[in-house]
């Protein structure tokens, strides 16, 4: 392991952490907050920078990295971050307690939106702005991020780094120059950030928020870029108006898009667009899905009675938002027909596209998959026939397949495995109130609680259902239960191998 | 197609099935039940018997089969095997509705164990008999039965159809002939059920059934042998001795074994026992297992008091009745801990070995994916790492690794599926009143209990969990829904891929 090389890029990433964290500061004073706050991102900005600097001075023997290093980094630079970032909301008090804070800041580094915080109204702005801004953040993923911003790291390294750290099955290059994809995907996302924000900020104000109309819709903004799902205020999105709601939904649809089709668009490659299988997928389920919704929440009992607007508009949204596993609710989908509540429960495994801001399995790789079984019972069937499968038009190898099919089952393997972990807290068997805008009711925290909190935390999908739906929170585990979902969340977020490759001895290993 | 030539053995099985049900008339006789229950045996036998010779008539142009005709012919023989085997609980009245009756049938012939019928007291002691029965033909696998009694068919013809009908990754011979294989197996198989009968009629007689001793330990046998479950008596197992229970437990172990594994006992090869992977993975299993529940029955807070022994005794009957498929209960564990209850359902998936009755994805599969898992992430670790799979003394290949990977893919997504289709049943939402050593308590039926009906009918195991779990069970679903799991259990028996083979449009094509 070339560690004096690893060392450096580690330092930088952390320098880089520290300048983020001077946005909150900013927002700490222009909301005039006490001295803790200032203090809260002071310390570890401090921290970061001075380590950073340290990690520089060694001079490294070999200027490149190996595949496994570019793995075992990307996982170690993802750690430290949240270690670092957790530290501010233990300063100024508003989470106390570590372990608790570790857990919010790698749920929004990863986009996942699972939070322990149970009154949100507790929280100052700066720490607010802190959360969702760590979504905008971890959205297209922290190294890609600061790619853009290392100027002498040579293409071979960034190859393996962009490799391990972007979401799907492939990783291509949109232009030959690595850097230069990275600006020209990091450009969109800020452009279609900002025209979000644009469109909430020039709805009318939230009752009772009327100051914080321009620092709410950036949250917001943020969130949904990232497709992260945090809340800013209490009842989050359910208190936006229909308009905004509207937005939101479109916006999520389109950060669940790969953002390599929106390059092709600047460029004018209409044609490659449409020809792309995995959007056409994506909105294939995205339709379905609302459809079937829609039909189920108009047609079936359920214990909130909504106009058949509100049916399809929270039909959209909440499909928008969990296919893009952002978290974020308009209404408790806890109550709705088991029909709607299965058909979302299907998309937190999905997720969205390759090359998009969203978690879960991602629609390539189930495309992939399918076409691989059509392909061995075609085998089956004709001994010899050849297969020729292809997806996005170009050859689709076998071994891509295998690869795919070996993640889903690990995948799987994973959240069947937190589940039982988390059986073991004292929390299961207990009865959890809930109030939402189906009233008041009660669940008891059980099996399907902690399987749906598994596999909101791997998809990075946010809120589960039943005792830990969009109405609750994940306050109620204890420790262990909580640091094993922490780890859940970079798992999904990194997509499981640089974790597996960075916690095996083999690695370290001379080869 | 050759369609002469599978209509030939088609017609051999209908004739066979003709001659199994001779057993449930015999009984119909002893227990001098009224005339519907003759006729209700009398008819089928004759449709089976003549539709089986007129098949025989055509003259077959070629003798050897292709390996597609032998998995679809695997599957039209179950499907044909279930609907004459459903014909007697129609005529007799007892299970009035085909569609119910259908479900039934394919439930024993799978040795799933899953039930429409609410109160067992209305069923006569035929139709009982026939029910556990189709169990212990059905755990061996049909054409593995039949396969010893044909003796023209010759060996590749036979390779295929075992291939299409065992359970498992891998299928071996013990010997180098195929026949003498089934034959074999079929006395261990039968051996292990007499010996398992004359201990349970050894115990003293149940309270109120002293007259059906002998009777209750047939067909308790013929369900623990095939890993069925179906039960005789109300209350199940929970009406036994504890020293009936432990001899259940045990022996369902044993029925969770590959039966290869008696043979090599037999020869007295016992070196070769210790070595097999699978088996110490399959014991490894049971006992953690066995020891999770265990601590947790005796620790956590229960709404039952069991002493140490029970606690002790329905951990090993649960963990033994769950992970070899069959859902014999002795205890309500829908009340169980939570830490019990996930246990629970991660055997449901695991399931036995392969090459033994029982269902689910079989231990073999699982410990070749984790092999394989572990091996692409030493590949991504070392590019030059030559990866050196075994399994069992042999050389594992990467495609063994690969259509393992692509099994457990394909179960999930037809769970998950599953669940959906049974989501849009009017079920969903109603409470249902269950009745147990718990109590009388009252569960809504949900998402959790599809996902359950869903799992356990594709894993062969019967009961679910809450509204569909051991103390209550599927009658309240609709006839669609029926017809779905109905089909589930049957693409769980035959592991998938002959179904897919049957109902391909390629398969008919010439190739």
């Amino acid at each position: 392991m070339n560690y004096k090389k690893l060392g450096k890029i580690l330092g930088k990433i952390m320098i880089f952490e520290g300048l983020l964290m001077l946005a909150p500061l900013i927002v700490a004073l222009v909301y005039s907050e006490p001295f803790n706050n200032i203090l809260a991102f002071i310390v570890p900005i401090v921290a970061l920078v001075g380590i950073g600097f340290l990690l520089q001075i060694p001079k490294a023997s070999r200027e490149t990295l190996y595949q496994k290093e570019g793995f075992a980094l990307v996982a170690v630079v993802w750690i430290i971050m949240a270690l670092f970032g957790a530290i501010p909301f233990v300063i100024n008090g508003d989470i106390p307690n570590y372990i608790d804070a570790l857990f919010e800041i790698m749920s929004g580094f990863t986009t996942t939106g699972a939070s322990i915080i149970s009154d949100i109204t507790v929280i100052s702005h700066s720490l607010l702005f802190w959360r969702s801004f760590s979504h905008w953040i971890g959205g297209m993923g922290i190294l890609v991020f600061i790619l853009i911003f290392i100027p002498e790291s040579n293409e071979g390294s960034s190859m393996h780094l962009l490799r391990a750290e972007s979401p799907g099955p492939q990783v291509g290059k949109i232009v030959s120059k690595m850097r230069v994809t990275t600006r020209i995907l990091y450009l969109i996302y800020l452009g279609l950030t900002l025209l979000e924000f644009i469109l909430l900020v020039c709805d009318k104000p939230i009752a009772g928020y009327e100051n914080d109309k321009v620092f709410i819709s950036m949250l917001t903004a943020f969130g949904s870029a990232g497709t992260g799902g945090f809340g800013v205020i209490p009842g989050g999105i359910q208190m936006f108006s229909a308009y905004s709601q509207y937005v939101i939904a479109i916006f999520l649809i389109m950060f669940g898009c790969n953002f390599a089709l929106y390059y092709l668009l600047l460029i004018g490659k209409i044609r490659h667009i449409l020809k792309s299988e995995e959007l056409r997928t994506y909105f294939i389920i995205v339709f379905v899905a609302v459809a079937i919704i829609f039909i189920s929440l108009i047609t079936q009992i359920s214990k909130i009675d909504y106009t058949t607007e509100e049916a399809f508009r929270h039909s959209l949204f909440q499909v928008a938002s969990i296919i893009t596993t952002t978290g974020y609710t308009t209404t408790d989908y806890n109550v709705w027909p088991v029909m709607s509540q299965t058909v979302l429960l299907l998309l937190m495994f999905m997720g969205g596209m390759a090359g998009s801001t969203a978690g879960g399995i991602k629609t390539s790789r189930i495309v992939i998959a399918i076409k691989g079984a059509v392909t061995s019972v075609r085998k089956l069937i004709n001994p010899r026939y050849v297969p020729k499968m292809k997806f996005e038009g170009k050859t689709l190898e076998e071994k891509t397949v295998n690869d795919v099919s070996s993640f889903i089952v690990l995948y799987l393997v994973i959240i069947l495995l937190v589940t039982l972990l988390l059986s073991f807290d004292p929390i299961n068997g207990q009865t959890i109130t809930i109030i939402s805008d189906a009233g008041e009711y009660q669940v008891e925290h059980g099996l399907f609680a902690n399987f749906s909190s598994s596999l909101a935390c791997i998809s990075n999908v946010g809120p589960g259902v039943g005792a830990v739906g969009p109405y609750s929170c994940f306050a109620g585990y204890n420790a262990f239960s909580k640091i094993i979902l922490t780890f859940t969340m970079l798992l999904g977020r990194l997509e499981i191998l640089p974790i597996l490759i960075l916690f095996s001895p083999k690695t370290y290993k001379r080869t």
